[in-house]
């Protein structure tokens, strides 16, 4: 019986669909090739175009390439991250903007008063810079994957301790930490499972 | 003098970065085409492989499709969403799930304990539910794409007026509500700015 293939019904090349979604892991073993600002750039160059709310953009990222930071960072990590963080080729810090909203008129020219009208309350706009911030977490993570390189994106770590750290002197909160390096060729891996279509998705 | 094409850096080809990213816009102007559950599973058959912390899948997915459960959500959006929210092919409510801690067991098998030793404070769930639920959202946008269709997400809305009126017998509430449908040919958009890279990251 013929079996059509998985993702035929998507525009999204199969190619592509594997590169991004299907055969793509979460890992933190990588090769020791380095990972450059300039494929860095790459990445961010795509990716910055994933929509967001009123097209504010309250993601920061601290590339952690010095030896001295990176100490640092470990020491903030859940035990059970520390030596994956302190290996990788290349640490990402991911982080929200909680004054994003000074931008806004300039990135949102069609509606300027937004800044003042939705984000005026510092508990409104933090909760903005997180969700939309983990909006561009994951447009970054697909981006990643992009380039070829693999992501082993972390929760696991003391917040507070990286936010003093590393933000003290700004209004950045940390989203995540992301280990970023070329996957190892023929690298396997196990998939953990997921819901069906019938667990998600309901019709009203 | 020779250019070098954006995206040239990067493995994903040109093609798909255009169709996901590049080219891609949020829209409200579709065809009259249907989208059918057939080509909404695609997306989800792709997308439900997007990273989150301990494989959690707190997403939630409301496919309006009557009339009377358009007409109800269309009162709960903001003003200026609800003519769009009205005409669009397809409209899903994007929701999170605060219980998604008792399918951990299942979902990460490796670390059972997950539910109970980083879950068990409500507080703590919701907010893991909004932020692993937002990653679902953005990987759900970029899914929608991959199917050659066209996205136009919402925050504008009454969030409890929606909660009230679809999940009041659930644990769930909305994240976003998405317009959904082909876009039409030739359609052009113009693109609000983006910051730079150097806006975005620095070095430590």
């Amino acid at each position: 019986m013929p079996m059509t293939p998985p993702g035929s019904a998507l525009r999204l090349d199969t190619v592509a669909q594997d590169l991004l979604f299907r055969q793509a892991h979460s890992t933190h073993v990588f090769t020791d090739e380095p990972v450059t600002d300039e494929t860095v750039q790459a990445v961010y160059d795509l990716v910055k175009y994933g929509p967001t709310a009123f097209n504010q953009q309250p993601l920061r990222v601290v590339l952690v390439r010095s030896h001295e930071a990176r100490r640092k960072l470990v020491g903030h990590m859940a035990r059970g991250n520390r030596e994956k963080t302190a290996r990788s080729p290349l640490v990402a810090i991911l982080a929200g903007d909680r004054d994003f909203h000074t931008e806004l008129p300039e990135q949102f020219p069609l509606f300027p008063e937004a800044a003042t009208r939705f984000y005026s309350d510092p508990a409104i706009r933090e909760r903005s810079a997180e969700f939309n911030g983990a909006l561009q977490v994951a447009y970054f993570i697909i981006g990643v994957r992009a380039a070829g390189l693999a992501a082993g994106p972390m929760s696991g770590f003391d917040a507070i301790g990286i936010n003093k750290e590393f933000f003290a002197e700004s209004a950045h909160f940390v989203l995540a930490v992301v280990n970023i390096g070329w996957p190892p060729e023929g690298a396997r891996h196990s998939r953990g499972p997921r819901l069906d279509f019938e667990q998600v998705f309901t019709t009203a």
